[in-house]
């Protein structure tokens, strides 16, 4: 599978393991830091420690698996980590993970010492086609998603297809999520391919298409001014009913499955606002809840989500701001949305079957 | 006094006060904030609010004054005050202070949402001087200067010389220190004419000339890859010397105070190493104890100031590493120093009538 160029930094996906270790012998770094949660430590760690040899001028940092990991408090023990381990500006940073790590560990190293290297070996389906490409980095405070970060690029990202063979079918459907979204903001072609394709392990092929269409869109807009923002159709009201459960449910949602009641609902205002059929509306509707188990949304949550929403990073002057379609494949960006139309489509997703 | 044109953006000294009001307009900003300490908010706010007339779409944000403030837990503080004035992105922070202001400031508002625009009104000698110029930010953690910060330009920089007539003199003497510095690492005739000046209250002209010194630095290098390193000439023993005494001191030293002493001890190195006449380090010591009381340096403290030194952003691979002088106005980058010879200089500092 051919290596992707992205702005300035290549993304591995042929013999990534042995490029990574390629990567670290070329950059010449007084130190490395592997950063890793409880699983990936036992799933992915071994793996890495098999091709790095005889190398040992290494530490690793292991945190807990979880949104709740995302914590400044957490960061902060990152950066005191390092501090102990003498980082200094010529370490690197290896975030072996999922988006959790990859976020929270391109932060801290972005920041340490006004930034040091860091690098990118994403382990879940979600952060191989989403988190790992495009430079955002970011942390939680409150429970409200990413709201402190930066854009820094990563020096390299590696994927490793084998990593995904560990992962349970749900993390393979909250990665899926972002993929669905490429097709549906950017890309018919690759929606209609998804929509035939057996997803319940998606190949390596559908995973290099997404992060080629994800990768041209932050290419052309790296800080989100213009562009980049298609990449939020699903996120506006996703993101509110993800932290939502992650404050209420037992068994939170995981994001993908959040972005998924996000897409059905933000596609109902593209159909209300922007033009998509109701054709194209119901093909949207069919394919995702053919993946996603119903989610019991409650009416008495809408004031909840309404103001998650309102914190919002990519609002403007306290309105609501989605990105929408105009039909499959082609998104629509900057629609203002008032309360009563996204509680109008929060209904629609609960009324359906 | 003409208006210095840095990287992308103006510093301003005519009318610097208006300025910053026509600049807020032209902005078209959903919303601005003004981060205090309390002695700028008595000092210098209601001037800046008269300015503002009946512009009152701001909050303002007030921290206590002092390094301690400087921390990651006030700068979380900022954060939430910001995520619940309902920050967006197109909002601004005014950081109206001195160095901690400005360092935090920058820091919070470049991490905010991934980044809202930011400005200084720099109200300190030593942060018109040196903080608000050359968009470093920065916050402390465990009382290790700027740890973690980022590399982000303000949008302007407004310098009221008005601001230092309320200062103490020992506030002064701290800022001179670093234009003291400029001299010494680029500028022979700066230096001349400062040892020349009445330094009691230093002149618009000298501060506006020690900006264009460390301007030109910055606009080099912004990234402190090579010359920039320059700046950091008296820093590598100073800063261990302020922590040590912030940590220690029931008074503790300024940020000048201490650079200054670490300019005594590092000329002494740069006449041991890197062959600064020994006519010229009399001088600079001459000028230096000329203005800034003996500070009693003990070498019990030996273990703990290299301690300190050791954890500086500059090193490399574990070795400590300074900005020395090859003659006045002329410095010489990265020399590795022995345990043994920092303590050398340290002595010759406390062997000083």
């Amino acid at each position: 599978m051919k290596t992707i160029q992205s702005d300035n930094y290549p993304i591995y996906f042929e013999d990534s393991k042995a490029e990574l270790v390629k990567f670290i012998k070329a950059g010449n770094y007084s130190r490395f830091f592997i950063l890793t949660d409880e699983n990936t430590a036992v799933h992915c760690l071994p793996a890495i420690k098999d091709q790095l040899g005889d190398m040992d001028n290494y530490d690793l940092i292991e945190i807990n698996a979880g949104e709740e990991s995302k914590d400044i408090d957490f960061c902060i023990g990152i950066w005191k980590m390092l501090i102990d381990f003498g980082a200094d500006r010529k370490s690197l940073m290896i975030n072996l993970g999922g988006g959790v790590i990859s976020d929270m560990g391109g932060f801290a190293a972005s920041t340490f010492k006004r930034g040091i290297d860091f690098v990118h070996v994403p382990t879940t389906l979600l952060s191989q086609v989403d988190a790992s490409v495009g430079g955002k980095t970011g942390i939680d405070i409150d429970s409200i998603k990413n709201i402190v970060g930066t854009f820094t690029q990563p020096k390299a990202v590696f994927i490793a297809y084998d990593f995904l063979k560990t992962l349970p079918q749900r993390q393979i459907l909250s990665g899926l999520a972002e993929m669905l979204k490429h097709g549906l903001i950017m890309d018919a072609a690759y929606w209609n391919t998804l929509k035939t394709s057996d997803l319940s392990q998606p190949s390596e092929e559908l995973i290099h298409w997404s992060i080629e269409i994800k990768n041209k869109v932050v290419i052309e807009d790296p800080t989100e001014q213009s562009i980049r923002k298609a990449l939020n159709f699903g996120h506006t009201i996703g993101h509110a009913v993800e932290t939502n459960s992650l404050l209420t449910d037992k068994n939170p949602l995981t994001h993908g499955e959040a972005i998924a009641i996000g897409m059905i609902c933000e596609a109902y205002l593209a159909h209300k606002k922007t033009g998509l059929s109701s054709n194209e509306l119901a093909e949207i509707v069919e394919v995702i809840n053919g993946l996603y188990p119903k989610y019991p949304l409650k009416e008495t949550s809408y004031e909840v989500l309404l103001a998650l929403m309102m914190k919002d990073k990519k609002n403007q002057s306290g309105k609501i701001n989605c990105t929408l379609l105009d039909r499959i494949g082609q998104c629509n960006l900057d629609n203002i949305c008032t309360d009563a139309e996204l509680c109008e489509s929060l209904s629609y997703y609960i009324g359906l079957q």
